[in-house]
């Protein structure tokens, strides 16, 4: 297989784990967190600064990329890394998620899902075929099965014949993948149906995909469900694969999913909130636009590492978030960024070291959500 | 005196000079592109990119850091340079021209300028005094004189008394600069009358200031006529001593003002266009937003060796305007302020080889505006 699991480490009283994800370019240090560049860039920032933070695999949008440029040509430009100067790791969804968001602007059927273009309203259609076949020309480490994301709440018959649906479009995306130089991962869904979640996991773990996703959580339920959505979930997938919780990026929630064995995950809220002028710390979050930070010459955060909080002040950040300046912007997405990267790679320690639950338990009580 | 100039070279056709510029912050050479950072920030850039590309001296706003942060905000973070990270040159205007082109909503006295703030209203005084206390509190290496940067057209009394007023405000400044470890620039005026800039380039030349700046160019006029004046005025100048064409800043007007004895020059113009999506080259500009740029895998110049040329492509860049992408805007600012400064490079070695005349030929033959 083109993409690889491999465990270093288990924690004694969690399901937490440190492991070694090998692709196609390169190998890299789980528990991990993926920045999100939607558009073939992670907003504001170069990939040569994601590399400095110590980024490994990025994840791309296949419903945007699908829209604009087009799949094809990002394939003649060599690819999505080509394309983007990025040479690490590159994580694709399926466009799956986007499309059914889109409400009344798109149809589900059993062949795929029709929707409407959001730039100029031409008729579109994705499915397990048309996304793989994106996939492939986007040239991503890792493909996303094409799946329903169940919304929140759904009835016990929407989600059982959803589920079922997702697991013979998993089927299909399987016949469909075609480079056997990139891998695809398979995603579970089931709802918040026990019986439905064992019954996905259990079917798509059962193909021969190189890495599980748990779907449809963090889609609106409370954090407590999903917590016990997702440790009752993981039991059912297979120990040597990779494991995705997707969409979930809030330090409580990260810590929270490495202590139930996930090994990924991915999110739009660092670079976000940055644009917000949220800056992410251990205690939380502060708003940069605050007056109470006017003349405070401390950095975002005290022994924080990465590039901004080394060389600028939290005075001088409010100075460009009240002036409009694009490089506020900037600075703290990097920040945010390096923050939760860090994050995951001390977590990672914390595992190897034996006091995963200890780190969990400091973390949780200093954190304000 | 705190800030030398030192000839190297003079050509021998054109009054072009290729020099070395000594500064509290380092020793530049001329003639030089300045990169604007109206507030505290060159838009889009971080210092590092602007050490990359061979920038050696910045300019930034009086007016605006004077409303927003404040200059004494700025002075207790230890200065400019330490406030925004910039450890190379910087320049201040004296905030005159801003003023002045507040219209309806400033009043000039012999005093200085009354007016009210674009934030809140606020009413709001800067004269010869204010202005030079407020650059050094800002600490940049050379302060501008607060002058009256007279509009296009002006009759000639309005010229001659606001000419006058402007020697009387020189005279103040000199007074009022106390920091002997900061330089001080004097601004020529005189309008589009050339007794007036004789007598304005004579009066401010006899002063002790650490260089000459003329003012009041490139404010409507016709080229021809900048062309005209600026010719006229480097005459009356100090061969000792810098010459600073201000607001100047297309690569026609820059060959052409060194071509007259300029050593000095900055302007918006790079950084604006950027983010309009106009990218520069010696053949002129390119709207990256066109659909001809779609497939296009060529870097926006041949040969350029910025970050941006050596790492992506047109049809990538027309993507990220395309998409509204921010990293668009800093890619094409980081093209466009290397393309200038690396122009200034060549016309300095050109200079120095003694073949300006045909470097300033071959680039006009090919450049439309």
């Amino acid at each position: 297989m083109v993409i690889n699991y491999e465990l270093i480490a288990e924690d004694k009283k969690t399901g937490a784990r440190a492991g070694l994800l090998h692709t196609p370019h390169g190998t890299f240090k789980t528990p991990m967190f993926m920045p999100v560049g939607t558009q073939a860039t992670v907003k504001t920032v170069t990939p040569e600064e994601l590399e400095d933070m110590g980024a490994q695999i990025i994840l791309s949008n296949t419903y945007h990329l699908f829209l604009r440029p087009g799949t094809e040509l990002i394939r003649e430009a060599g690819g999505l890394h080509d394309f983007m100067n990025w040479h690490k790791g590159i994580l694709t969804d399926s466009g799956g998620f986007q499309v059914f968001s889109l409400g009344a602007m798109r149809k589900i059927t059993e062949e795929g899902v029709h929707f409407r273009s959001f730039l100029d309203g031409s008729k579109q259609f994705l499915s397990p075929e048309v996304s793989i076949h994106a996939q492939e020309d986007l040239g991503s480490d890792i493909a996303m099965a094409f799946d329903e994301c169940i919304p929140y709440p759904a009835d016990y018959d929407y989600a059982d014949h959803s589920t079922a649906r997702t697991t013979r479009w998993a089927e299909r995306c399987i016949k469909a993948h075609t480079r056997t130089d990139r891998g695809m991962f398979g995603i579970v869904q089931g709802g918040m149906y026990k019986d439905l979640r064992k019954r996905s996991a259990e079917e798509i773990s059962a193909m021969p995909f190189d890495g599980m996703a748990i779907g449809g959580l963090s889609v609106g339920e409370p954090h407590d469900l999903m917590y016990e959505m997702l440790e009752y979930t993981t039991q059912f997938l297979p120990v040597n694969k990779a494991r995705y919780l997707m969409g979930v990026g809030t330090p409580d929630c990260l810590v929270e999913g490495v202590a139930r064995g996930v090994d990924m995950f991915d999110c739009v809220f660092p670079t976000r909130v940055a644009r917000n002028g949220m800056a992410m710390v251990h205690s939380g979050r502060m708003n940069m636009k605050n007056k109470k930070y006017e003349k405070d010459w401390a950095p975002l955060e005290e022994g924080c590492q990465c590039y901004t909080c080394t060389h600028y002040s939290r005075a001088y950040i409010r100075h460009l978030y009240k002036s409009e300046e694009l490089l506020a912007f900037r600075l703290v997405t990097i920040h945010n960024l390096y923050f939760l990267l860090q994050f995951m790679r001390d977590m990672r320690q914390a595992i190897i070291d034996g006091n995963f639950t200890e780190f969990r338990e400091n973390f949780m009580a200093n954190y304000k959500r």
